[in-house]
């Protein structure tokens, strides 16, 4: 057993015979089930570094989008010396660290494809250093390279048809969420030693290609835990030992998260659960009398601010995908623990109070994991929030506890992998809709005319039989899964093999889980259509070469989102056999096949490449985001909607189920107060149904409507909503995403 | 069936519908049976370009042995425009192509291992532009940095301790021939066109790891293939056709194998068997009347001037380990087909003929593919040529044939592969002597007293018995095996991903037979030591730490290389028993394990880390080389010498059995006549028996003491004489080979 002075006053043993971070939370954290009136305010440097890095962002809004980007400095751990928000303000600084040299500059990271960061500069009115291009097409491939080259013609046709979207073939794969907690509470030297000690026992001597990789990577690991130490002695601290306050804990876990950022441009970057873990240095200090509220407030609130800061490069193409710049730095608060205690921390209500001391922001991606038996305070707080910010999402802590046990954290927009014992091989999401009209034309593409899907016999007679499509259907669907599936293998093998998160992995466990992430998109046009096709008379209306282009559909359907079991039954249905026709295949180093429901801004994208639908969505309209009803199809108010929803099984979902409402804020009371209780209201009996995730937005049409009109207003500068996954300022959309935002529904009862 | 002009007065089909060089030639060549005097002398041409590059070689041997290195260029196939013996000279060269812009300049291949590239400069006082430091460790990773990441700390030992040695961790592992012919026969846009369709085959949709990495590969042999057409514009060749003429079709060849030395630094980059091949389109030239005899030579002579021109920037320590700047193009004659046919044509002839034209040289390695059978004339001319220039070495075609068919080429020193549909993963060796050391130490290495092997329980007892010797080794030498194919394993997967020979594999059929290389050293001093204990007293002697580090023996005892059953039995039980071992382990990617007994010059520094062994021969002296009888052992001349080798079955060391002898010119007789029929005689009978290969060594000590003490003298600027896998320039060697090479058996009678 290891033992460290800066562990004086900890509890517990076992994470101290291994590294064990949940096993030190256990022991050390004190629940916490007050009220909100211990916080405090900003503090002046608080108020004056933010005020600096507004003005950055306001620069920033001004030039496009982007403040400055590099062109002459590959993004490594040690590429850069020390960085500051300003040169003026850096002694204020209670956490320091930038991905470069300067504030919201964006890195040149070309391991995940030198063409992207080329793209993504020159699109942006910068050039890279052209030595940068010889560099990695001569002397060094990059993952994109990789990836193109092994694509089959099938793959890279479904890809350009958009049946399979969002792939992680030109950038980093993100999703992976090192524990960054494990710098503070061990400090690098005893992570190296640990690593060196996995090293030494990976493999028996019998060198498969399994145990070589392995072995490799972890020597990557271990050299990138080396040049953590390096990147944080520039700043002036030593990481090799753990960490001795609530200070330098702050200060330590964001150097681990700083290591990932600068070293991965994954789409999702997600910090992870640390409130409870960074309660006990403070609680601790607190005790000491060495910090005050203010003093832990100002911890948290530059943190936070340093989560605010975090940018990629990216190319027009990926932002048209997501939009908004998001990065996904979600960071967990709330939850309980396996033996029942709430795992709410005074830091909790730190972390949402940031909202509170430096205005609203879709970064870090604030994310509450509900349960009905949160501290009532706790789920008070959070509501007020929500319906004052807008910025908040809720998972439902007690449906993911029992799969991914209490020190999970999201990875992405929804969902969970166990904190340091797991990793995802994220692999975007198959378009179900698309494939349903596939399945009628004998997988012809209706918008590009290709034979994209298997030439099988198109869909013959005048009007459309369930029977006879749901057998076109799975069949196509089948394709589409096996398809999808060896895509995405590939996709993750050259990950590996070009662009390895040597930085992630190192604050993980050797032994890792490996979750392999699916997703569906389109999915309540697929089960309206079904549902349309099953209780109304859908005609299919053929043009002149044959191809169904559209659908006369008569009569009335029961449609998902409204409570009824015959449509609701039909979504249970498609989540299932996607998901078994899924599971069948060989997956990339036996990992863990999942899926999801989520689309994130992507629905809008997809939608452009979709066609009429027999539920009456017309061709080019966005899809419905994540596992929202379609548009215009609840008709019941939200209650009713949460309920369809929340028939999912989530363990059908694994890689989560995403749903979005908006709520008028007179819908929901007349007094803040009222509101709160109507809000805890709802989330309590939604997600004691089993519902998986909601994002909470509380405002009415009015306002979107001004904002996209006015986006100059003062008020609308920080105006976050929350979308499919995640939050962005709405001002950052586009006006077609601010459209598509608009036309959804908003509910104006429950 | 494809067709091209280029083709007109070919005969045969089935080469027609698919590549099939062999198919070709089986139906094109004509066989020789007559003598060498149609034969014709160098062309003014031939002598003027000769006399340039040996005043070159002057210059570079005078230099210390570097004539010239890149500093600035990463050596790829498209690197360098074009580059010429001299300007002056450069109309007069028939076939183009060096490896740099400057002839004898070495270039800079960092991909092996940027450490070795640098140093390889260092060392002989050029500095590599540093940015490829930063390129090669930052933005890229090399062959030598996987392998070291992933090693074992036991494998680290086993390699310092030079008990496993000479691995191709830290350069090119060499030993693959690309099927050069193809370039000629086909043109490159058909290789380009089978390769896509190879690809468009590979797996059936299901992306596992082998599918996706046989992918990538086929892409990048298809890059390299468009890359060899670049290469060849840049001389003002299009390659995108076959070959129309002998000129085109020397020309074409040698630009496949320049693609090779452009971008691999394998010890051994082999030529290939391209005489038959060329023979046919020399004849139809010929009979033609479009070229002449004169003419035909002049082509020949030329392509083997660049062959004798190609190098590799080397460090220190690979030069101990491989004498004399080898690079292995190594280049076969003679052999028969599967029909019974010899394959002998005039272009072997006119290949040998080289070594008169322009005197002795170590390279290309010039071959014979031996059988009694071959035609008398031509069997006459090539111990005639062995007889005047020590140049030549000889493999059983009656062996070989068998195992491999009629279309192999030798890959190194000995290892024959099917041209075009096998490779190798080359595996250097294990030092079975200092094994045996290891037995009876329990794993403690006596030079380094290092714990290297298990700590099996050490010999114990005041006298050597066989039995419990033979228990005690064998335990060792599993472990050994173990060890060393693992290790390998682990070379060959990194090889594959940091440095694959794309232009080398895209001659290749891409459905690739792959063999496992291992050997074995120290062989005939294992057999003897075994025998001293078998049939002698041999007493351990042990210092103060109880480490056995001599032997008394007493008594004598049967040795191999006395063609005495007592001894030769044992060397096949060694044999046999190391295979078996080798056998039962995972080899990377299903490889088929093979064994050599062959050591190279390696066998001097084999022998520097090598103990007291009970046969007698002291600490650090040399090691036999190859599978040669211990010095001194052979007591019963060459005969019983050659027959005690040749009981080595073949086919339990398909990778090869090198021997190597010298004889006294008047051993074998008192005129050139007689000396010629002597030594076909000892061929026939040897190779009769058997026997696998023959380096034939002609000249006496005297003239080696002569040439070690004056080596400034004329006539032995290219006085080149057969080491163990290769020939050598006497005086590129260093004292202490020279010295090796004095010391060993030099028959003077038969």
């Amino acid at each position: 057993m290891i033992n460290f002075k800066q562990w004086d006053g900890f509890e517990g043993r076992m994470w101290k015979e291994e590294v064990n971070t949940r096993d030190f939370i256990q022991h050390n954290y004190k629940p916490y089930d007050g009220d909100s009136s211990f916080l405090e305010g900003p503090t002046e440097a608080t108020d004056k570094l933010w005020g600096v890095l507004q003005d950055l962002q306001k620069k920033e809004r001004a030039q496009g989008g982007i403040l400055d980007m590099e062109t002459e400095v590959v993004s490594t751990l040690t590429a850069y010396g020390p960085g500051y928000i300003s040169e003026e303000t850096k002694d204020l600084e209670k956490v320091v660290g930038l991905q470069t040299d300067k504030p919201l500059k964006r890195a040149f990271m070309p391991f995940g494809g030198i063409k992207m960061a080329e793209q993504a500069c020159t699109t942006n009115g910068y050039t890279p250093n052209p030595k940068f291009h010889k560099i990695f097409n001569e002397y060094s491939r990059t993952h994109n390279q990789g990836v193109f080259d092994a694509y089959t013609p099938e793959m890279k046709k479904a890809r350009h048809n958009k049946i399979i979207t969002g792939l992680p073939d030109t950038y980093g794969r993100g999703r992976i969420v090192g524990d960054y907690r494990r710098v503070a509470l061990y400090g690098i030297d005893y992570l190296i030693e640990e690593k060196k000690h996995d090293f030494a026992n990976t493999g028996d001597g019998t060198m498969t290609d399994d145990v070589i990789r392995q072995r490799e990577e972890l020597s990557l690991q271990i050299k990138a835990l080396n040049d953590m130490k390096t990147m944080a002695q520039a700043y002036g601290y030593d990481i090799s030992e753990p960490a001795g306050n609530a200070h330098e804990a702050c200060q330590w876990l964001y150097f681990g998260y700083l290591a990932a950022i600068k070293t991965q441009n994954g789409a999702a970057m997600s910090v992870g659960r640390i409130s409870t873990f960074l309660d006990i240095y403070i609680q601790r200090d607190l005790e000491n009398g060495t910090l005050t509220e203010k003093e832990a407030q100002e911890l948290i609130d530059h943190m936070v601010m340093k989560f605010r800061m975090v940018k990629f490069a990216r190319i027009p193409s990926y932002n048209q995908l997501f939009s908004g710049d998001p990065v996904w730095a979600t960071l967990e608060v709330g939850g309980t623990g396996v033996d029942g205690r709430s795992m709410v921390t005074k830091t909790d209500f730190r972390f949402l109070h940031t909202l509170e001391n430096m205005g609203p922001s879709p970064e870090p991606n604030l994310t509450v994991l509900y349960s009905s038996s949160l501290p009532e305070a706790f789920k008070d707080y959070a509501a007020q929030i929500s319906i004052r910010t807008s910025s908040v999402q809720y998972e439902n802590d007690d449906v993911m506890k029992p799969v991914w046990g209490d020190d999970y954290s999201i990875c992405c927009c929804v969902s969970a992998t166990q904190t340091g014992k797991e990793m995802q091989f994220f692999g975007a999401r198959a378009n179900l809709a698309k494939c349903l009209l596939y399945a009628l034309n004998g997988g012809v593409d209706v918008k590009t005319r290709e034979q994209v899907g298997p030439a099988y016999k198109p869909y013959e007679g005048d009007t459309l039989e369930y029977d006879k499509v749901i057998d076109k259907y799975t069949t196509m669907m089948d394709w589409l899964a096996g398809l999808y599936v060896n895509t995405l293998n590939l996709i993750q093998y050259m990950h590996d093999k070009y662009y390895y998160e040597a930085a992630e992995m190192a604050l993980i466990d050797t032994d890792v889980r490996r979750t392999f992430a699916t997703g569906i998109a389109g999915f309540s046009h697929v089960v309206d259509s079904l549902s349309a096709i099953k209780y109304a008379t859908v005609k299919p209306i053929r043009d002149e070469d044959g191809i169904i282009v559209d659908f006369d559909t008569e009569g009335d359907f029961p449609k998902y989102g409204n409570d009824d079991d015959r449509a609701d039954e039909i979504a249970l249905w498609l989540l299932k056999t996607f998901l078994d026709m899924i599971k069948k295949h060989h997956t990339y180093r036996d990992s863990e096949p999942t899926t999801s429901i989520l689309t994130i801004t992507s629905n809008v994208v997809y939608g452009k490449a979709t066609g009429n639908m027999p539920n009456g969505r017309k061709a080019g309209e966005p899809l419905s985001p994540g596992a929202n009803p379609s548009y215009g199809a609840e008709q019941n108010g939200l209650l009713a909607s949460l309920n369809s929803v929340a028939k999912l099984p989530y363990h059908w979902a694994l890689d989560g189920i995403s749903n979005t409402q908006t709520i008028n804020p007179d819908a929901l009371g007349h007094s803040e107060d009222e509101r709160v209780n109507n809000l805890v209201q709802v989330m309590d009996g939604y997600f004691d149904q089993g519902a998986h995730h909601l994002n909470v937005n509380v405002f009415g049409k009015d306002k979107l409507i001004d904002a996209m009109e006015h986006p100059e207003k003062e008020e609308y500068a920080n105006f976050t909503i929350r979308v499919s996954g995640y939050a962005v300022k709405f001002i950052d959309l586009t006006r077609e995403q601010q459209l598509d935002v608009i036309a959804r529904t908003c509910h104006a009862s429950m």
